[in-house]
């Protein structure tokens, strides 16, 4: 492990690079044998475990239930949605037949051709279809509304170009549906997803994002406005973090589900969709780690403490079993997760590198000399600093410590937002700060002919136009058409 | 609702009648527009996430991690175990492309023929050889061992008939896979994983189980031994809840997993797999549940408890809003899950049959007398007896009553199989006794050809040879040859 560390590229030669590697190395996730598909492995799957923890939570204090739809759409569900399947059916697994026989050659098995479907089934992008095929059943008075669901479930679109967490075939999601009586409650929802997602990615990944509406060109396909968080990287580049779409009577009229309203009038149901996806481990990944491995917020680290032992004989490391037994014992009863490594068959140097490429927050060690002195060695992962302190009231140091690390990481991910996002309005700032990474505030005129254009020369998109931005005319850094905001541009993920 | 109640067929008329309807019924799931795949609605998901979780909690006590493997596996992995794809090529859901366009003639969409995949891929049916394939890489030497990890996934197999959650084509479970370095572990962690199926069954579900081993007949396609639990339910039939399989090396071999042991010397690894699934919401329903609706089991039930009041005025209705709000209060500090239905829309009698439909273990009922009197009225649901009692301290009497349920219907359901249960000796008698259903312990000589013509004149199977049955000297019902030990045929779902 310590050898694979110094493999570890570094950010500055290839940040690229540095993900793959750093997600590999880390144990979070490997390639499966099935192409875009990926394999998340435990220590990935215990954050994303927390991630999911959280955000059930959050999700159910707003009154959102969990329930499961089918992995399988009809055919004919993603055309009943003119945008909708424009956007999906171009990237599915599309299963023909049920199945299989032996080969008559002998050599393995082959597709029974008399095991057709009648109709093709295809594997869930996204569940809006079959998820308004079965509302259609469940309202039908405005006392059925609000209805407010979230499945966790895995869906698959057949990405060409894909990479860990970032983009993959199949990933693991929730996707929140609601139907509401009035428009105001299903735009006020779809808002108030978008919040939860914010305060998740600030106050638990130490993400900080820009809340934003998307422009019509990247909206979600049926939807009526696209809300989305954007998080920027190292890098400089954008990733969308989470979107919430406010769909508005598009599936209830693709799928007739109509209720009876207060004033006893028939009306279409309003609509929304929010989700999130094992893509946030990119992001948590990409904001906070360093050259050394990963760097995990504490409330999202599946080991918040490790404390190695280090010794030169059994007596001394009995000694320091004994004294470190009550530390475990009280850290876990103030809720922390901590593990004690005196495994025998690693070195200490081993060990260290190993919980520095995992990210563990906080590093405890304890030498015989510390039991003399009365003193443990505190290693912080997010600066690298140790200091020696006094062992007496160190679960207390460390419980501060981790809100500490937490604050830290968050404060210098916000910090390099903000020192990589500038004001530019002309088109040859923008070309030349485009190269610089980042995100550029600039006037734009609206027009999805003008956006294109943009990205066709510079790859840059408009990532969102920000929600808390303020009004202030000006004109489009492209066209030179009037604009009354300024909307955020940048190359993304 | 009170209507829809009245409606429900009672199991003495046709019990599967009654199932059918009371899954329906008490919105714990449905049919989807995909023949064989089932909705689970936010009632019965919020069941099964009760399940999941304490579930989770067990296996990770015993050092299990969670992993995410794909959904779809290439074709030919089936084939590589020789006994495994015999058991499920049969049935399962073959992706053939990977895109669709739009429909030449204008309607809809089409597959893209030039879409095709080179090798089909086939949805998880289960992820013995996904999982085998993965682990090659993962596992070197015996350092590496054991490795304990566990998915929570869907899965499908196409089946022809089927019931919701019993059998159905797409259905959520959890699928163990060990790898060890000695057949010794592997034996031992497939029978100490059976024991948690077992705990959780009986201490959470209150469904008492018979823990044995199957036949060769009934083993998992690939398992040189299959570990069963099995429940009874009130119709005195069978229902297989969780299976723990020793895989031997066979899956070890035909995806070439070697490990270095410490004899330094390359050997095969041990596995084993273990899975429950949805259908332990079908045992749940159909073990404890009456002709009135469901019945929970409180460690498991969404809404413990339910407070009603029973008012003819706002002024009354304050007062017992005010009565109330302490007692939620305490409730909840126990770790009791209340609701305090207070909704003025539905009347009492329409609250009491909605709750009793959906199994809420007990009902509080507060009225104006009550606040004189300083009573308050009970109704357990298992046996719908009422009493009323003092309110002073009802938070402890409440937590106590729980218990007492979750008591008694694991000894009614214990007491209902003991009674069901029945020595037979003669081929006569088991043709008699197999009709009225239940339990046969009877002497069988171990053949598989013996077991089939038992099943087909009869249509009982051989449920396991249970762990813990006594050696005994017998004859076999059938051909009278000599056998060692009695086992378990019942008719099962």
């Amino acid at each position: 492990m310590a050898k694979e560390l110094k493999d570890l590229t570094k950010r500055a030669d290839n940040y690229s690079q540095w993900y793959n590697e750093l997600v590999i190395k880390a144990d979070l996730a490997e390639q499966s044998a099935v192409r875009g598909c990926m394999v998340i492995k435990p220590y990935g799957y215990a954050i994303w475990e927390k991630m999911q923890h959280q955000l059930d939570t959050m999700f159910k204090e707003t009154g959102v239930q969990n329930a499961y739809f089918p992995l399988l759409i009809p055919k004919s569900f993603l055309s009943k949605e003119a945008d909708h399947v424009e956007g999906f059916a171009k990237e599915c697994a599309v299963v023909t037949h049920y199945r299989l026989k032996n080969n008559p050659d002998g050599q393995g098995v082959v597709v029974d051709p008399e095991a057709r479907l009648e109709e093709e089934l295809i594997i869930r992008p996204t569940s809006e279809t079959i998820i308004w095929n079965t509302y259609r059943n469940w309202i039908n008075s405005y006392r059925d509304l609000p209805l407010l669901v979230n499945q966790w479930a895995n869906v698959f679109r057949w990405e060409m170009r894909t990479r860990l967490f970032l983009r993959t075939a199949e990933f693991l999601w929730q996707e929140g549906h609601t139907a509401h009586a009035t428009k105001e409650e299903a735009e006020a929802k779809a808002i108030e997803m978008l919040n939860v997602y914010a305060d998740f990615a600030e106050k638990y990944m130490a993400v900080p994002v820009v809340k934003g509406v998307k422009t019509a060109n990247e909206r979600f396909a049926g939807a009526l406005e696209t809300y989305t968080i954007e998080a920027m990287m190292q890098d400089g580049k954008a990733l969308q973090s989470g979107t919430s779409h406010f769909l508005g009577q598009n599936f209830a009229k693709a799928f007739d589900v109509k209720f009876i309203n207060k004033e006893n009038k028939l009306d279409y149901v309003w609509a929304t969709s929010w989700g999130v996806s094992t893509r946030l481990m990119g992001a948590l990944i990409m904001t906070h780690s360093d050259d050394n491995g990963l760097v995990l917020p504490p409330k999202l680290a599946p080991i918040q403490v490790v404390i190695v032992p280090i010794y030169r004989s059994q007596e001394q490391l009995d000694t320091i079993n004994a004294k470190v037994a009550p530390i475990v014992e009280k850290l876990k009863k103030q809720g922390i997760s901590v593990k004690y490594d005196n495994a025998d068959n690693k070195r200490p140097g081993f060990k260290f590198a190993d919980y520095e490429l995992k990210g563990v927050p906080v590093r405890l060690v304890l030498g015989a000399r510390d039991i003399e002195n009365g003193t443990i060695e505190v290693m912080r992962r997010d600066t690298l600093e140790k200091e020696t302190v006094s062992i007496e009231g160190i679960e207390g140091y460390v419980e501060k410590l981790l809100d500490d690390i937490q604050n830290n990481i968050y404060t210098k991910a916000l910090n390099h937002r903000l020192e990589m996002t500038t004001k530019v309005d002309t088109w040859e700032d923008f070309k030349t700060q485009i190269e610089k990474g980042g995100f550029i505030l600039a006037h734009w005129d609206g027009t999805t002919e003008t956006e294109e254009k943009i990205k066709e020369e510079t790859k840059a998109t408009i990532r969102c136009i920000p929600l808390n931005g303020e009004e202030e005319e000006g004109k489009c850094i492209y066209t030179g058409k009037p604009s009354k905001r300024r909307v955020i541009f940048a190359r993304n993920y």
